[in-house]
């Protein structure tokens, strides 16, 4: 026996990308787990025309489905907020609850003025994350060894545990100069890392996975092939996790962790504790 | 003259990455613009041992700067969430705020259990997003023309104005298959676009720059290089809006904008609106 779960549309209501906002409601979301939520963004609403539209759009949806929207705001603009405020829904101010609370508390104003919370193009710490990217694009799967130096982290591990959109994300969101580089048999033959690795041994972090999932993965990537076989991801990962044991190298198991999660554990390992972007 | 900024210590803690958690607080904190704020993420805290380090590291600061930190919490489980608590700073419960009015405006009960904002590794979700950082590497550039039917969208226009890291970000954050193809000079010459996109021209949009700030971007990656230099920026850049404007390919500017500014605006613009992971 299932029950219906109850819909219930959400606006994210934002004077900028309203991406923060997405997310962070995500999370309070997924708290009701019964209820399904269709969110949808409603970015740049910068001016009062443009409040005006999200107000009426908030207000047409209460009347079509007899339920008022929820409605996540990080307007910051006294007036714009004021008109989406009126509409017909459950309005939550998401910036507004945290800034008063922090204004009486460190007895400062904030400056109340429509943010840019993303850095601007030309400022030196986004030149920081094109770089990392374009380093971390250049670096993937040990294709590109010069300039290894550079890298703030160099990711280790078999074919398809994770290391390309670890490595990119770390770029994206932390600006980390992020290589990685694959273990292969014929390493394993040899039993020891790859010789272009040995100078940069204290930036290596490996990463493991369970051979049932990497089977799973390479034979989505190539069906039925030896490579995507069970026993020989069983080989590999055992020869990988035995090479990276030798050589005191530190790894995790990426098999059940999303990129976050992921990317969040090889920062506090490696000790590279950064703001995001 | 200057005044010497405020200072004051932020601590992000979360029984997950707290990714989600530092970006948000990012945004708040940007309305205070003079105080210097350094941001400190404590992830993973999920037992009450985690919970007692956490609220040790935080009284220790208040110690040792005279001054509380701010706390912003992604708690979910009480007993957890009760020890940071008590802990000597100003607490803000990030999630708790908004679930508390939630339940009230739904007549609901949240889970109270510590979620997993972000999906399981083995998703259906999650693979579509592997499988859209995948597709948007392999065609990155133009480099692999294959498969171009399979992309949600085909990013073109001048080599170094931004389609490579949007193309990156919209499969990481959207599980969007972005391609990108460059538009060069020996398109220009025959004033046609390229063979291979002419099938596909409805997922086309364009990305554009101002010149001055092309021949800057050129200039970090080739310097001083006919490449970079500013009479070829401003002959390249005219000729490839000629083009999108003969061939009535949208497109925006990213001279002052962010990669999420610019993701967000391509996803209005061709319709893909889509739940950020």
């Amino acid at each position: 026996m299932t029950t219906t779960p109850l819909e219930r549309t959400v606006y994210i209501v934002s004077d900028s990308t309203g991406i923060t906002a997405e997310t962070f409601s995500h999370s309070v979301l997924a708290q009701f787990e019964n209820v399904n939520f269709r969110q949808i963004r409603l970015p740049f609403v910068d001016t009062l025309q443009k409040a005006e539209e999200a107000a009426l759009r908030i207000d047409r949806n209460a009347a079509e489905t007899g339920m008022q929207p929820i409605v996540f705001s990080t307007l910051v603009h006294p007036e714009i907020m004021a008109r989406v405020r009126q509409a017909n829904g459950i309005f939550l101010d998401l910036f507004g609850t945290f800034v008063s609370h922090i204004e009486q508390e460190l007895g400062l104003k904030s400056s109340h003025s429509i943010g840019r919370s993303h850095m601007a193009a030309n400022s030196e710490k986004y030149r920081n994350r094109i770089d990392a990217i374009n380093f971390s694009l250049s670096h993937d799967d040990g294709q590109f060894v010069t300039n290894l130096g550079q890298a703030d982290v160099i990711l280790v591990g078999v074919s398809r545990c994770g290391k390309t959109p670890t490595s990119l994300y770390l770029a994206m969101q932390y600006a980390i100069k992020a290589a990685n580089f694959p273990l292969v048999p014929d390493d394993f033959e040899r039993g020891v890392l790859p010789a272009t690795l040995a100078p940069h041994r204290a930036k290596l972090f490996g990463l493991s996975i369970q051979p049932e999932r990497l089977a799973e993965v390479r034979h989505e990537r190539r069906p039925n092939s030896p490579y995507a076989s069970i026993e020989q991801c069983r080989y590999e990962v055992a020869e990988a996790e035995r090479l990276m044991r030798r050589e005191g190298i530190e790894w995790l198991s990426t098999t059940t962790k999303s990129i976050e999660e992921i990317s969040t554990t090889v920062l506090q390992e490696v000790g590279l504790e950064r703001g995001a972007y």
